[in-house]
């Protein structure tokens, strides 16, 4: 199946894909005096008396909005806020069609961190959550930890945490198939962007220590050229000895690679250099790190990419949709670190006898972001 | 009918009335691969190419933000953007209902016109027109005027406009009813706020120019105390002789009363003042200027109020939905005081043989929508 042209075909037919509609019907004069004026007064007055109402009496408590820039859309780059807008559209419907959240998505006309804070903070008050997506590094991890700490609803940057949530869960499964465990393994990440980040951050979180983040110049070490104030937090936490070296001199010996940097910067005499059973999450899109063909040859007993033509889809629709649901139900003010790790083990049990084939569940699971959503008020629950 | 109960009812079961859903099936991989990534990478890509596209490719085109900053909010003032928030979900369901427009409401976090043009702005990407609502007067005037210059797509400020084309629809009936011309009759608007800025200007563009506007000063006069610049200009344009006086002044003699002001302004005795087979449309809410009955018993050949349980309801949802369907359809960038006068002709014809009981078509009648919006397509077509 050719998808680029059965989607333009499709978003030709439809202009989009979402659909605002009631959930009352207006046949008649009461239908209209009722939902619209002079009936509507009455949840305003509520809500006027006491804001929280508006959780209860409006949208606002099933309603994310869905925020870009068009900064980093995809793997296509600095694209626009228009040209996001398909993407940010393909989000919303996700999240309703696996977790029954409405979305709506906002494309915003300007880059600037300070003025995209301030815009979201402006247009807050209609929202039960935002999701941010597709925002460059570094102005993406400014623009979360700005809003987590101004707005009083859940913020999440969904490039940075939705993916880091689903390659954890995949590694959890992909650790008991090859009979390793997590707080012995080593693990090469391979890109610095949002993704590497969140990734990189909440292997941490979730008890692995022996991590080596590498961008286009290799591992990264507190006062190495080419460093950044986000990398210098995240090298003084995994890399306290100062380490350096290339990609290549990280895989020697390392158990696992997660990529999310660009295509084919892996080769099979890389993999032949890891560990025994290596695992290989190679996500870099459309074209991986290293073919699944290629990274097996070299070695690797388990592979995962970003693709759906592949074993192991590494989807980050698995984890935002259900962390989202749980956020809102349990009116979760900050979805934290723990929340997203427990989120992970959530994900990683629904494969109850994962196999080299088969480290994650389909998201089409019945009940999946349930699941998620609950882990993430559980862990809420032990604040 | 207990409006208000029921309301809130409604409002507590649902919680809110708008549904986010999505248009195309999401049932398997390939549906997911489709509209989202990766085929989704192909409209962005078109759209990244030629900006233009996204009309056609994306919801943009058929979509409205309703925009409230909640500083006047029906009749209940300035209540905030989440209490506003019931009556634009509202206005969204209207939108859908009546003209099968998609329409979002965006309720923002400042009452700054500053601020509320550059976040306008800076969210308007993704959508195809922008319906401002329930804003306060002054601030409503400068933040459209703005926002008309800056925006590459149509914005209007239905509290102005849409009641206005509404009431001159009604009125063009009436006038046939009672026999007199547009041109002949002598007419006092109450209140200077945004509906009777609007009113006033558009009836002025519609060929009246014995128009007398009254605010809690008496009549509005170039240099008189307690005026603005938008007062300044429209007493320029409209009372250019001077006139001063009170609202019992103003009405002695005259043809219409146009109340957009206070309840309880006008009394029996004031009626008898005007002229024979005076027209007064007393659209304060909840509660008119006068009673249908006492306008009745003062002497009022006809009477319109702005509620269901009377005849002859001066109701916008009979112009937005139609004016802004319009706007999308021709791709109109302003929607200019000579689309509404012939939106108001049209919806005026809409009522073959008007009388005293009957001057409004019903908002449910079938195609009354598209009829305004050829109407606003025609009257651009003639620039």
């Amino acid at each position: 199946m050719n998808y680029s042209e059965a989607s333009l075909e499709m978003h030709k037919r439809y202009k989009g894909k979402l659909s605002v509609e009631s959930v009352v019907a207006i046949e008649n004069k009461d239908d209209l005096s009722t939902a619209y004026t002079p009936g509507v007064a009455e949840p305003c007055r509520v809500i006027a008396a006491d804001k929280e109402r508006a959780w209860d009496l409006t949208i606002k408590g099933r309603t994310v909005a869905v925020v870009t820039d068009g900064s980093a859309v995809l793997g296509l780059g600095n694209i626009g806020p228009e040209a996001g807008l398909p993407v940010m559209e393909g989000k919303a419907i996700l999240f309703k069609r696996f977790a029954g959240i409405d979305a709506f998505p906002i494309c915003l006309a300007t880059q600037d961190v300070d003025e995209i804070v301030e815009t979201v903070k402006r247009i807050a008050p209609g929202f039960g959550g935002i999701n941010l997506e597709d925002i460059a590094a570094p102005a993406c991890f400014e623009v979360e930890r700005r809003l987590i700490e101004e707005l009083d609803i859940p913020v999440m940057h969904d490039d940075q945490h939705g993916t880091a949530v689903v390659v954890l869960a995949g590694l959890l499964n992909a650790l008991k198939v090859v009979g390793k465990k997590l707080e012995d393994v080593s693990v090469v990440i391979s890109g610095a962007g949002a993704g590497g980040m969140g990734i990189t951050h909440l292997l941490f979180e979730a008890g692995m220590t022996r991590l080596a983040m590498i961008d286009s110049k290799g591992i990264i070490a507190q006062g190495r050229e080419g460093m950044n104030s986000y990398k210098e937090k995240l090298a003084a936490r995994i890399n306290p000895e100062g380490r350096t070296g290339s990609l290549a001199d990280a895989l020697v010996g390392a158990d696992v690679f997660i990529g999310v940097s660009q295509p084919g910067l892996v080769t099979a005499d890389m993999v032949r250099t890891m560990a025994q059973k290596a695992i290989v999450f190679a996500m870099a899109n459309p074209i991986p790190e290293i073919m699944p063909e290629i990274a097996s040859a070299g070695g690797a007993a388990i592979v995962a990419t970003g693709r759906s033509d592949f074993p192991n889809q590494v989807n980050n629709v698995l984890a935002f949709p259900g962390i989202f649901k749980g956020a809102l139900e349990g009116r979760i003010r900050r979805i934290t670190p723990a929340m997203r790790v427990a989120a992970a083990h959530a994900l990683a049990k629904l494969v109850p006898e994962p196999t080299s084939e088969k480290i994650m569940p389909s998201p089409f699971e019945p009940g999946l972001a349930d699941v998620v959503a609950e882990a993430v008020k559980m862990a809420a629950s032990y604040g």
